[in-house]
């Protein structure tokens, strides 16, 4: 058993998804997030630049005594998670191969979809991924790159015209390839579960990247007899680069609960 | 006369609309342009996040002898030009006053809209520069966050559904209010001049903030006498501090001019 809590980072608010799900199956944990809203979105950015913001929070993140860190940013995951893992002595656990794995045991015709940041798209670890757990499955993917702003602008509801025509632009290529499963994979896409289901239908099982990241984390810590003690109460502590009163008003979409004033701001550039 | 070049800078690409203007009026001039790529869009930040990365900004700029500084920005202009200024020795130039004054110019009914990023409407820079110049004339503001990302997805062109929607939801209440005029408070937004145009009709003035403040250098350095000699020949310098690849691609369609391979990276985060 591990009492230390566990670290979680995204580029924003996406990762507050997969914090959710760790609360209702891992209630006994303490979780510390860090959201980069200062420099929000990564999904456009350079894999150099991803890398070297990625190091930033990890390392704000291990200034505490943590026991794992969970990378809940699709595009930090695809991008450069083997090099985060060598440069920690924790398990580093990212969205890539939970959602793939999970993707590889329910598509039955062996066709799954991908929508994702452009930066995790271009950095083809998904597809690589595939080819490892069942080279028999076609990948397809679609990099989404509105999808970030129009959910943090609140645009993620059904009937609303601007989210439903990028999305159905979007989807077109995957509905054509006749997917039966599609990867989330950027941790803000959940929140499109139902403006996305209704193009895609009911028969594409849809996967979602924070849920199955934050499965990963409790199997792993499991298997390394890592669980917090069962007694232990629970916690979680946000901070953010950016103005926290923006992002707690944010987060409570995310996460579904209100988190006011308990939010801190840092300075990621100095780390 | 001077012949010491003339900094620029912007949040992204957003700034190239008045260089583009700055080489068309003033062929003499050398120009350096930096666009900040691995931390736009500045438009949602905090305003403290907003000061920090100006003030990195001009830093970099600063480390050449420059004669003056255009901040091509709106949300930067209007969130922290007087600190800018104080904090300079050199001619430090917004877009917020040239655009309004332009606006109260071309009033006929006194009512003048503004659309910019929300950082830019929040910080009132616009409305109180307008009470200064013309305290008849009312001001109706309208933050725009989804525009940035639309343009920026090449996504700016009359018969698109997303943008079209967007926009006249955007300028509903501003030509609910009866404006006459209506100022393009973000650098981005000149592109989507087409799309504003008709939405608010021919009769309502669009007022261009890179083509504005481009003149006000223009007054500035006239007044000063600090245009470059008349021989000189006049070029342009472009850095970015993400891949400048993805920069000089999405650089040629602000600029209506192709830049490949003249653009360098810089780290933005050790000014």
């Amino acid at each position: 058993m591990d009492p230390r809590p566990i670290g979680v980072f995204d580029s924003g608010l996406g990762g507050l998804t997969a914090v959710r799900r760790l609360r209702q199956i891992m209630p006994s944990e303490h979780i510390i997030y860090f959201g980069d809203t200062s420099r929000v979105p990564y999904g456009n950015r350079s894999s150099d630049t991803i890398l070297k913001y990625a190091r930033q929070d990890l390392r704000f993140l291990r200034s505490f005594d943590l026991k794992a860190a969970l990378i809940a940013c699709g595009t930090v995951s695809s991008n450069c998670l083997t090099q985060l893992q060598r440069e920690n002595d924790i398990p580093v656990i990212g969205v890539v191969e939970p959602t793939v794995r999970r993707a590889a045991d329910l598509t039955r015709n062996k066709r799954v979809g991908l929508i994702a940041t452009r930066a995790s798209v271009n950095s083809g670890a998904y597809q690589r991924q595939m080819t490892k757990l069942d080279p028999q499955v076609e990948m397809f993917s679609q990099s989404c790159p509105l999808f970030v702003p129009l959910v943090e602008e609140g645009r993620f509801r059904p009937g609303d015209v601007v989210i439903e025509t990028v999305a159905r632009e979007y989807l077109k290529p995957l509905q054509d390839a006749g997917v039966d499963t599609l990867v989330l994979g950027c941790t803000h896409y959940p929140l499109l579960e139902d403006v996305i289901g209704e193009i895609m239908g009911e028969h594409v099982e849809l996967i979602d990247a924070g849920c199955e990241s934050a499965y990963a984390v409790r199997r792993h810590l499991k298997e390394h007899d890592a669980l917090a003690p069962e007694g232990q109460t629970g916690s979680a502590d946000f901070y953010a680069s950016d103005r926290v009163a923006d992002f707690e008003r944010l987060a409570a979409i995310f996460l579904h609960e209100d988190i006011s004033h308990t939010a801190w701001q840092i300075d990621i550039e100095t780390y």
